[in-house]
């Protein structure tokens, strides 16, 4: 089974690697990171690079395709050789997946159209405008499609897909692999929970988290 | 503010990137990644490559040091330049932290004998040669040093520390951003949780996890 995820500058780095901690350790898998060229790709603090070891050219028919989001998201969705690549694997594809801001990745490729979707919370009334209907749950599965809200969300996407695809008792073996067993220290990770004045300080900028 | 993580072939990903994503956003933080030498380093599944920009010459007054863990942590128990990199930093950081198996270089760098630590539950009962004692608490502060548990944990370490170095309106306004509002699709995160099949699994066959 061959997992694509897709890299491209200024992504956010927890958006890939979520997902990846977890889908590669599905018996069997075997992840590639693609990008517009093989190499570095730098995450969207700056601070740090991961490598592209594909091409989009290369990676044509994956079964399993993630896309992450993250500030670079922006420049990306009038970019013709992504999309065009995101229909093309997703026309093979088993399923489709994307965490924050990477389901409007998908959804300007349009492979969204009239599904239900998951975003970053700051991002998530975008999904209308190309035809998806915004959700605000964590994970949401519609056909092949599996969505996360923000960042961190792909973790849990991820178990729920690796739970699809291998299995519930695979799955547990990987978050127990992974220990996650989470424990906030605070209970500020949604709209609905954060203090008041925090999220009011993210949708007066958003451009902090989002770019 | 410098962030120091250290990089080494065939670390866990997640152990590092979960505390450079939270970290990384702290205002003022500047994080960098370390090495033997710069370049790509291979994570542990060996399909992810991050970039070390820097050697650990260049790095030795950092103010925030993480170490990550994962299967290659067992060759480097006895790999002089790493050990004494860490007595280095260590003499001067103002937090010295590490997620699952870091903590044992940690404690064979000989910075962790008389505290307080956590680990990777498979790996907990291997810190009491070295001094140290082991808890099965997540995260674990013992004056300057903290260590989280496994792979996962170091996202909620790095919460917890972001509270201490910033504030708790920091911490809170980096948890909305990244969307850490965690809803694992199983309760298997712990080996107080899990099925016993899969504990029982994991324990015959640790170095499916750990290397």
């Amino acid at each position: 089974m061959q997992i694509a995820v897709l890299l491209f500058d200024r992504f956010t780095a927890l958006d890939a690697v979520g997902p990846y901690e977890v889908l590669s350790r599905i018996p069997d898998a075997r992840t590639v990171f693609v990008a517009d060229r093989t190499g570095p790709v730098v995450t969207d603090v700056g601070s740090l690079t991961l490598q592209a070891d594909a091409t989009l050219d290369e990676v044509t028919r994956p079964d399993v395709v993630v896309v992450p989001g993250g500030p670079g998201q922006i420049a990306r969705m009038g970019d013709s050789r992504i999309l065009d690549w995101l229909r093309t694997v997703d026309a093979t594809s088993t399923w489709t997946t994307s965490v924050c801001t990477g389901s409007l990745l998908l959804a300007a490729a349009g492979v969204l159209h009239g599904r239900r979707a998951a975003a970053h919370w700051l991002a998530l009334d975008q999904l209308e405008a190309f035809g998806a209907a915004p959700t605000g749950e964590r994970v949401v599965f519609d056909g092949k499609y599996v969505t996360a809200a923000g960042v961190s969300s792909g973790i849990d996407m991820a178990l729920a897909l690796t739970g699809r695809i291998a299995g519930d008792e695979v799955a547990q073996a990987v978050q127990l692999g992974i220990e996650y067993d989470p424990q906030p220290p605070y209970n500020a990770g949604s709209p609905a929970t954060a203090p008041a004045a925090t999220v009011a300080a993210l949708r007066a900028n958003p451009s902090l988290v989002l770019g």
